[in-house]
C-alpha cells in the first residue's frame, strides 16, 4: 500500500532480508543510504561485493580469511602448542578481544545438531582430529557455547581428542563478570558453584 | 587489535557507518553477507548504487521519487484541496501506512532549528506557499512532529499560510492508542485533554 519509488523499495527489501534489520530499521537504513554522498554509497556497495569475492576460509583453522593461511595461522608469535575449538568465525573474534589467548585456533563451522543433520561429518573436525595427529600440541581448549549444542559438540570432541592424548579443557562458565547473583540463572549458578577455585 | 580479514574489516567499519549499528551489529551483518552466495550478495550491492543513482526529490513535493513528479503527486483518484505538510520522507511513509489520507504531500526536508542554522530558506516553505497560491487548496494538515523544533514549525506555517486564506489544520497530539494513562508523561496528557471532543 505504501508508495516508496520502485528502486527505494527494492533496497528497503534488501536490507530487511539481513539479520535483526525489521522494516522499520530497514526502511531508516535505506533512508540514509539516499542521503549519503555518491562514492559513500558506492563504497558500501563495495565492500560488500569485495567481501564475497575475495574472503574464504583459512587451510588451516577455517576462519575467515583473504588468503589461503590465515594472519592467525601465519603469525609465529604464537603459542603452536596450544589450540582453542571455537564453533564459529564470531567465537573466534570475541576471544581474540580478550587479547588474553596466545595460541591457535580452530572454527568448526557449527555445532553438533542431529535434529537439523548436522553431525559431525558437517563440521571441520576431521581436519581438526588430522591436525592434532601432524601437529605436537599441549593442549585444547574447547570454547564452545554453553547450551545443549554446544555440551554435546563439547563432550564428543573431548571423547575423540583424549585418544590422541592430548590434554583437553574447556572454558568455565559461571556468572559473567559484573553480572549479579540475583539475576544468575539457576544452571549458571550450578556452574559457578561447581567450578569454585580456592582464593 | 582483532584481526578480521582486511575486506571483512572494510564492510564491518562500513556497516559501522549506518545509522543504530553499532560493533556488534555490523560484525553480524558483515558475517552475514559472507554467507549470502554470490548473486544474493550482488544484488544488495546493486540495491545500494541503484537506489543513489535514480532516486531524487519530486519536483511538486519533494517527496524522494525516482520520476520527476512522484506516483502520489500524479494520482489524480487523491483530493487535490487537501495537502499535509511533513517534516520528513519517513513522515509521508508513516501517514501513507495509515491508508486514511487521501490528499497530497508537502515534503519540508526538515524543520526549523535556528539553533543548527536551520531557517525557513533551508525548507522547502517558499516552494509550499508557490505551490498554495498556484492551487486551490480547502485545508492544509499540518503534521510535523509534536516536540519543540516540530511545534515551532507549525507555528511559522500557520501564520503564514493562514495569510493566503486557506484553513490550516494540525495532527492531534494525545495519549497515543493502546497507551496507558498512567504511563503518559504530563505534556501529553495535557495535550490530551487540551484535545478532548464530545462522544
Amino acid at each position: 500500500m505504501v508508495q516508496y519509488a520502485r528502486p527505494l523499495a527494492r533496497l528497503v527489501g534488501e536490507f530487511e532480508k539481513l539479520p535483526g534489520i525489521g522494516p522499520k530499521s530497514a526502511q531508516r537504513l535505506a533512508f540514509y543510504v539516499l542521503r549519503l554522498s555518491e562514492e559513500e554509497g558506492q563504497a558500501l556497495a563495495d565492500a560488500i561485493v569485495e567481501v564475497k569475492r575475495r574472503i574464504g576460509y583459512c587451510r588451516v583453522c577455517f576462519n575467515f580469511t583473504d588468503q589461503e593461511v590465515c594472519d592467525i595461522c601465519r603469525d609465529t608469535r604464537r603459542d603452536a602448542g596450544l589450540l582453542c575449538v571455537v564453533a564459529d568465525p564470531r567465537d573466534l573474534v570475541a576471544m581474540e578481544k580478550t587479547g588474553e589467548f596466545k595460541g591457535l585456533y580452530h572454527v568448526l563451522g557449527g555445532v553438533l545438531a542431529p535434529m537439523e543433520g548436522i553431525g559431525p561429518d558437517q563440521l571441520k573436525i576431521r581436519e581438526l582430529l588430522a591436525r592434532l595427529r601432524e601437529n605436537d600440541m599441549r593442549e585444547v581448549v574447547i570454547a564452545t557455547n554453553p547450551n545443549v549444542e554446544g555440551d554435546a559438540t563439547a563432550m564428543y570432541l573431548a571423547t575423540h581428542l583424549k585418544n590422541l592424548g592430548v590434554r583437553v579443557t574447556r572454558i568455565a562458565h559461571g556468572v559473567p563478570v559484573g553480572g549479579d547473583l540475583d539475576y544468575a540463572d539457576q544452571a549458571t549458578l550450578i556452574q559457578a558453584l561447581d567450578g569454585r577455585r580456592e582464593m
